[in-house]
């Protein structure tokens, strides 16, 4: 038989950095390529606990088809949550969605247009490029410094659907958006009419201070705003939220309707029981202080280890080190030889919609034990000694 | 802010049964308009078991991100249990999606282009038609008689992207092909190079013999076979699967990756912990012999209570009775009529692509005990007889 593709298709491709983690996925190998959260901070006793108050208490709830915008309570509490962070939304507004991943489709879904521009920070989050390659958008990279995008360079982002931007410890270059450079973005975007959509999946992960208020808190209306449960609970759950302008709401639920009738009341169910009476105040900075350790310790050993003439900056939040090698060396022909070595790290290049880029690369410090990041990025540094 | 919305969004629209199912949710009211399987059926207590097995034994694994193709066991299942029924699959093909209501929306996805044509049967699942809207497609309408899709009609399909068929106790009309039916439709469209898209939500719901093996077991590579764990288990985990030709599988998957990443672990394992060792072979029955004394009690209602002019047929599976009522009269217009004498339906009309047939409704005797379907399907004939 001979299926005919939607011209949409062409733009469905495998992820270029899951061909390259089968690559990695050696055993004996120490991989800081991974973009997973350590399972080591999933609260099990919490999950075993609520699941089993949920099946005794309202399994037929549980169990039967609920409401395409989410379960309410959890709405509420999402709502709640974001007033806190200085967002003014009311539980009207808040889609649960399975992931966020999923709210980008559906932003994707209502608001690009074969051609229509999409302007995205430049790298940017490769599952945001493939969520909303599929609706043929062209893709703007804003320009940027190490602060982040610039807010003059949105003017070339006029009449482009929305900016797509990932304000806290981004994925892939960890950076924090400062306060002031999120009011400059917003008002500059307010100014050419430009929509906002704001993704905080790493917001929570912060290490010395809370990030500045999310960008949609400034934005009002201009803005929706993606959250998810992943980085602070379980991303197997597939658990997310997309906050949103009423105008819009109502065509995103639409197409949350049509895409899988509404995400799992189970699961719904299960995370409210967790969360309802503040166990994250208490598991949040649990994670944190994980993570930090496992941050010192890479940034300890890249100090050690790596050749001069790489640049990265000690991130102060999230998952990842951003590091740029000289010019000359590219990450995706070194990749061989660095498992050959025992490590593996992510190429750079396919975070930027333009490409380019050859010679930066994503590491995690998540995931592995701190003596083994110190012999992971040593074995790095050998390899970027010899190239 | 002026959000400019894709031009699909315009496809998006509040569903019609949603809405009247609105108004038929207040208290009191015999409801036979819904479309959710019975809560008595969850399995609560091997759900219970699974999850807590599920939680002690492989937290970490459950509860962290997975394989965008769904759980290893679970397609070995899925592929394992369609071959039970004829159908060649191996567990390579076999795509875990959130619900099969995913399915259906990757399926557009993938395949339908604007302008595009989708047959369709007339009437058919109007979840189905939302899910494919958004794709832009023009809907066709095959056309059938009382045992389902007519094979020469199939003629005026030709060229389409595919046909979207339910072989087994259809939504609405409860209707099963036959097997001579089958495999004159899968002929007819493999004549042509049509490819046919194969939902079967109901089929384990079979009252008296299993319907005749799935037209997917005829068609090969022809066709994509949908499947669901909502109406054997329970829908509120949100668990279906697609089964398709290897080459229209790497397509759907990244079109899953770029959906929700990847349904939930969490619910995948569980679901598999429940069945793995032939639990449905032991719970289906149950339902099927819940499901048929329903039936039953519904069958004999109408008799009793609906006036002449009226046209249905017992349903030999599945959830619903379909009804033609005399053409002079609106289904949709007598809803306000009949809940003010205490019951519900799902007015007909949304069903047909190409709308018309005001004079027919929607019956499930699934949810209601059979003494309130007595009292329901009275309170419709009293309606009926005034009008």
């Amino acid at each position: 038989m001979n299926w005919q593709l939607a011209r949409r298709a062409d733009r469905l491709n495998p992820s270029t950095i899951r061909e390259i983690l089968k690559l990695t996925e050696q055993t004996g190998i120490v991989s800081l390529a991974g973009g997973l959260p350590s399972a080591d901070t999933f609260p099990v006793a919490a999950m075993q606990e609520a699941t089993a108050r949920v099946l005794r208490d309202t399994p037929r709830e549980a169990l039967q088809y609920a409401a395409s915008e989410g379960y309410p309570p959890l709405r509420e509490w999402v709502a709640a949550e974001m007033r806190a962070q200085g967002l003014q939304a009311d539980a009207a507004q808040v889609l649960i969605t399975t992931g966020s991943q999923q709210g980008l489709d559906l932003v994707g879904k209502v608001l690009i247009d074969p051609g229509s521009t999409v302007a995205v920070e430049s790298p940017t989050y490769l599952g945001a490029l493939q969520a909303f390659a599929p609706y043929e958008p062209e893709f703007l990279a804003v320009e940027g410094d190490d602060q982040g995008p610039l807010p003059q360079a949105l003017e070339a982002a006029r009449g482009a659907r929305f900016v797509y931007l990932l304000p806290n410890f981004q994925n892939p270059t960890g950076r924090c958006l400062s306060a002031a450079r999120r009011l400059a973005l917003v008002q500059r975007a307010r100014d050419i009419g430009l929509p906002i959509v704001e993704d905080n999946p790493y917001g929570d992960l912060w290490f010395d201070a809370p990030p500045p208020p999310p960008l949609s808190a400034a934005a009002g209306d201009g803005a929706v705003y993606l959250g998810s449960f992943s980085k602070v609970l379980a991303p197997g759950l597939r658990l997310g939220y997309v906050i949103a302008p009423k105008a819009l709401y109502a065509k995103l639920l639409q197409a949350k309707q049509s895409a899988d009738l509404h995400t799992p009341g189970f699961n719904q169910r299960i995370v409210y029981e967790v969360i309802k009476n503040g166990f994250l105040r208490e598991h949040v900075p649990t994670i944190r202080a994980r993570y930090k350790t496992h941050r010192d310790a890479m940034r300890d050993a890249l100090q050690r280890h790596l050749p001069a003439g790489c640049r990265w900056a000690a991130p102060s939040g999230g998952m990842f080190f951003w590091v740029e090698l000289p010019t000359r060396l590219d990450a995706t022909a070194l990749l061989p030889r660095a498992v050959a070595a025992g490590m593996a790290y992510v190429p750079g290049a396919p975070f930027f919609p333009q490409g380019g880029h050859a010679n930066t690369l994503r590491l995690s410090f998540v995931t592995v034990a701190p003596a083994l990041i110190e012999q992971g990025v040593a074995a790095l540094g050998r390899v970027l000694a010899d190239s």
